[in-house]
């Protein structure tokens, strides 16, 4: 793994850094294909969007490209991550009145997920773990990640792949680490992020490209039972691409729906 | 500053450390006199009630007892923080099987509040922030610190001196570094913290010392308005102390109970 902090190789960071202190930061996780950052522009506008969401100041488009590029210069496969946080100031919450940020990003080994995940669909499962509801924080993807890893705690099963987050109101959200979809007919819903949850990047572009296959991507408030109506449950994540989803809770899902396979055959030719 | 990370000198970490990522860790900051952590049983107490919360390993009290040593030599006061994370593991939200935690420990210069505050009582004003409800966090003083970080920008007059946090149901919860409490004759209510907020060594020292002054101390469901009709309001927290509130956005709140003042007499009693 490779590292730049704030331009300098390096990989160590203060233990005074608000990102620590306070999980007081942003991050995106984002693939790399032969030196580049996949769907760039899309990343980008969500990172820049999260960062304005919690004041920190937004890194130049520019910079973080030619970092990542820096890092990324011959890997065919691999992922990148940048962290953004609001760096180090005085002790206690109040943000600093001149905040340096801490801008940190690494590139790394394509960890790789296997491929029939993406054709034959995964098996995912109900997590006890409900997220809470915070509309000033839903939808960032922030470093205050402690529902997350309470959630994937809950199991350990490599042939469990991903887990279901209802919220505290009943409501389905996402999953651990990905959005999570519901086709019928030509209408896809996904939940809506306006309490809680994290607005992945593919999940942007999902409404942008849908309606170009004929699709229309809504919001709408799901309730777990709507899994079963569904002709077809998928889920994306930038390193997962979409993984259509084979079973739930031990029982098959309805399969045969086209509208992943269409997505992902679109998704494979961006760049 | 002195720091000792896994009991090394040094204030740096990785910047794959878990307790960055996703803020997978817990902290306490404890006064420092004469050289020695005060009111370390409670402290540790409820350090090692918050590891076993997240499943972290609970660090050895006579360990941490001797690393704080170590930097407050000398030190008449000051302030201690301990710093406990999951370390680092694997790439994704999954605790790793065999976790290395990073203990960070470390000792600075005393801050300081002004001492009137204490003795004159302290501004409060509310937070438009509400705390969401999670009962899997609740009490824990975990490293996801982004609502409080939000609530306390809120303000920047120096003389408003804390905000007082409501959740998602309208009900008092605390303030944005301390713990909160009513006194209603021989009754001291404070906040039930079992959908949020953070438990503070001190409200542990309270339940446990305000009886052999013939006060009671009992979790409520608190709304705002009986702000109002409490005979005094006081916050807590290991560095302040016990500050009585003077105002409430701007008008007065019920002084002259002697609640405060004696638990402040006990309080000044503790090594």
């Amino acid at each position: 793994m490779a590292m730049l902090i704030n331009g300098q190789p390096g990989e160590q960071i203060t233990a005074l850094d608000r990102g620590l202190a306070y999980g007081d930061g942003i991050y995106r996780t984002i693939e790399i294909r032969h030196g580049q950052p996949r769907l760039w522009a899309w990343q980008y506008r969500r990172l820049a969007a999260d960062a304005s969401r919690l004041r920190l100041p937004v890194p130049d488009a520019a910079l973080l490209l030619d970092e990542i590029g820096q890092l990324a210069d011959g890997v065919v496969q691999g992922v990148a991550k940048v962290v953004l946080t609001r760096g180090v100031g005085a002790r206690g919450y109040a943000m600093p009145a001149d905040c340096q940020p801490t801008r940190m990003v690494s590139v790394s080994a394509w960890a790789g997920y296997p491929p029939e995940r993406a054709r034959d669909g995964v098996n995912v499962r109900w997590c006890d773990t409900r997220l809470s509801c915070q509309p000033l924080l839903a939808g960032i993807k922030h470093l205050n990640r402690l529902e997350n890893v309470l959630a994937r705690s809950e199991w350990s099963d490599p042939d469990m792949h991903e887990g279901l987050l209802l919220d505290q109101r009943g409501l389905l959200i996402e999953a651990t680490m990905s959005n999570v979809y519901l086709v019928q007919g030509q209408r896809i819903l996904t939940p809506r992020l306006d309490q809680n949850g994290v607005q992945g990047m593919l999940r942007d572009w999902l409404f942008a490209q849908a309606p170009q296959l004929g699709y229309q991507l809504e919001e709408a408030d799901l309730g777990p039972a709507q899994l079963w109506q569904a002709e077809q449950v998928f889920l994306s994540n930038s390193l997962i691409g979409l993984w259509p989803v084979a079973t739930l809770a031990g029982q098959a899902l309805p399969q045969g729906h086209p509208c992943c396979l269409q997505l992902q055959a679109l998704l494979a030719q961006q760049d």
